[in-house]
């Protein structure tokens, strides 16, 4: 199953298209808040969105899975907790601060949920905490615990739109993505970019669903889901301290299928961990990895990671540059170090279509390397532009979605495959993260 | 063993000291040619240097070690040939093409080696061939095999400096590192920047000694050498087809103590892996990562490993911006998916000698937060400016040697240490390897 092929032309075509995305599954409310706040760890003021996604009754039917980074955030800590819980009544969610390893977060993340857990009617267990933004400062509590009446009282049922936008940080543009199995609906928003989300190294998703789906199986669901989505998306290696991903089901219309409910999952989960990707920072060149012929699933996936993970030949693609040699390195550095039992004497390479590499060396002319300058041209996301102030910043806010490097890896010994999408390297991004706090 | 500490204030005091530094062990001669030619792969003339490396006798004590990359360069494959002759007579090396999977590969590298042979009076078997350059890309045999002439022609006995202006690429300057033990000495040169020469993705690096060592203790000595050396150190985490590390003794001065012998090679490899990451492309911070008290050296390596090759946060150092929210990240991401059974509990951190992480949580405070900003600027080797092209280069010709950005990790269960060696990510990095073949 691929993502969902999108060709938008502009930003009000993709606007409209979002709107449409967005309706909520019945159920379940939204609400937001913006205010400001002063931080502990910083000089002057910033900005903090608060996020309520509230259940019309709390559900049994819920899952999520989080970070496994080994220094996880506070609000990662309490989730995990929350998974033992009999019910779920709401999530709430804030960006700018992503409460990791500060003093006293859980302390913080659990004050939080009993204040909210007051207006709602709920006990402080029903909630599962969200945090994203920097790592190391504390949660401003008093002024959220001051911002949940107000984000409690903007609370409606709608559309996902306001909740996807609040959670945001650098993104370019919220991303929601649907699908519906009988008279039910799978609705499914994110934030960022997960390892490529470098500002606020955060990645969060929530998947809404009113189709019935018990709590076992709607977990067991979402782990395989997250197998062959999020975890195939890499853009700078880094793994986020907060990321989670939970799947909430309100139950109010029965699901006539559970297969049919975890195809149309995977494919919201396949559709966001590529709009995270399109929208990573910096990324101008989405690059997506077919690998075929390995001996074993988990083969495939790290060959495709150790392609779209090699700074050489991700800055080779920012650059329109066919280096291909880089390529190759990529793969015999993981082989090498990894797997070097694997027979690579049969490896066929294609970029953008076009054989560059079998029989053991590889397959370049001038004729070919014009049409590999044009591939990557064509699958270019935007222009790069130097500013007068050497501060680079992506112009779209919104993205060309058909638009792809297209790699094809033939290992010629097996027969599992994967697909791994990542992103190139360039000064967009670096301009981005050398120095955005300051 | 730290590497040597060298205070230069100027380039001619640099040039100067390589000078000293330079003299050939007896027994050695070099000499290098450079020239035109015409690759088949690409619409315009490139210009090569050959470097030739000549032993007054051939010697059967040598070592080398060479890339682990799964997919490795001719000459390394000729390379691990030549460890089972029974002696040594001749290195040489091109620059520009790596000679990496390129159809008839082996064949041109023997043929290098043969018509050099009949040049020296040595069989090929006696000759090790080196290359370093664009990946798949073949030999310009014609051209080279019509160099060598006036290669051979311009061996001198007197210093290495040719020889370490020869084969470099992209180099900002030669590095070149020497150590006495008695009456002898070990000479030993690099080029490139190992997984950070991403121009022509390449590191060589070769030792030169007139020591009398015999080949099993030589070989033995280089493995335990580069374990702590060439394989701490990684920029951008790339690992090259072609990385070689070569020792060879001429036998002309008695060895007196072959501890001594060990310790002043393991000194010479630790000094130029660092001149190698000082000079990597676009590195603007070299950053030291010093990891104590871990349960193992592999554990201690790794963790430092994974510091210097997280993105987000050799951005951050890149901006002068203490963002130590992705140092964490960056321990954290590699405990949690490699050694998820280490125990982080006791996780002391410092920056610049600031501490900045203890008892779970960070310690931070603005004072603290300006104190480490000044740490991080009086690192900088140099200031960055956007040019008005928009390509980033860097404006420095030598190495401000003594300028380093300090971490300390104490993981505070074991008593294993280890010293890991990285550089930043930058706009000057991009710069080199978005745009360099066209």
């Amino acid at each position: 199953m691929a993502s969902t092929a999108l060709t938008f032309t502009d930003r009000d075509a993709h606007r409209a298209w979002l709107t449409r995305q967005a309706q909520l599954p019945a159920g379940f409310r939204v609400g937001t808040t913006r205010f400001e706040f002063m931080p502990r760890e910083a000089p002057k003021p910033a900005k903090m969105t608060l996020t309520l996604i509230a259940l019309d009754q709390p559900t049994p039917d819920f899952a999520a899975l989080f970070t496994r980074n080994a220094l996880p955030g506070a609000p990662i800590i309490v989730g995990r907790q929350r998974l033992h819980e009999p019910t779920l009544g709401a999530i709430i969610v804030n960006n700018k601060v992503s409460n990791v390893c500060a003093p006293g977060g859980i302390e913080a993340s659990e004050r939080i949920c009993s204040e909210l857990a007051k207006l709602l009617g709920l006990s402080a267990g029903q909630i599962l905490p969200s945090s994203t933004g920097v790592i190391g400062w504390g949660l401003p509590v008093d002024a959220i615990v001051s911002a949940l009446p107000q984000t409690s009282a903007a609370l409606t049922g709608t559309s996902i739109l306001p909740a996807a936008e609040g959670i945001v940080t650098t993104d370019l543009y919220p991303k929601i993505r649907r699908a519906h199995v009988g008279a039910g609906s799978i609705v499914g928003m994110a934030k960022g970019a997960g390892m490529i989300e470098p500002n606020l190294a955060t990645m969060l998703v929530y998947v809404l669903t009113d189709l019935a789906v018990p709590r076992a199986e709607l977990r067991a669901a979402l782990t395989r889901a997250v197998e062959t989505s999020f975890n195939t998306i890499s853009v700078d290696s880094d793994t986020s301290t907060s990321d989670t991903v939970a799947l909430v089901s309100s139950g109010r219309v029965p699901c006539p299928d559970l297969t049919a409910f975890e195809t149309a999952l995977t494919q919201v989960c396949r559709d966001l961990a590529e709009d995270v990707v399109r929208n990573g920072e910096g990324v101008r060149h989405v690059i997506r990895v077919a690998v075929s012929s390995a001996a074993t699933v988990p083969l495939a996936r790290a060959i495709g990671k150790a392609i779209v993970n090699a700074p050489l030949f991700k800055c080779a693609v920012a650059g329109n540059d066919p280096n291909v040699g880089r390529l190759v390195q990529a793969i015999g550095k993981y082989v090498g170090a990894e797997a070097p039992s694997t027979d690579l004497s049969q490896l066929k390479l294609r970029l953008g279509g076009i054989e560059i590499f079998s029989g053991g060396v590889f397959q370049l002319n001038p004729a070919k390397e014009a049409a590999l300058v044009a591939h990557l041209r064509s699958a270019e996301l935007y222009a790069s532009a130097p500013p007068k102030d050497g501060v680079f910043t992506a112009p779209i806010d919104f993205p060309p979605h058909e638009r792809c490097v297209e790699i094809e890896v033939v290992i010629g010994h097996g027969t599992a495959e994967a697909v791994v999408i990542g992103g190139d390297l360039t000064h967009e991004y670096v301009s981005e993260n050398a120095d955005y706090r300051s």
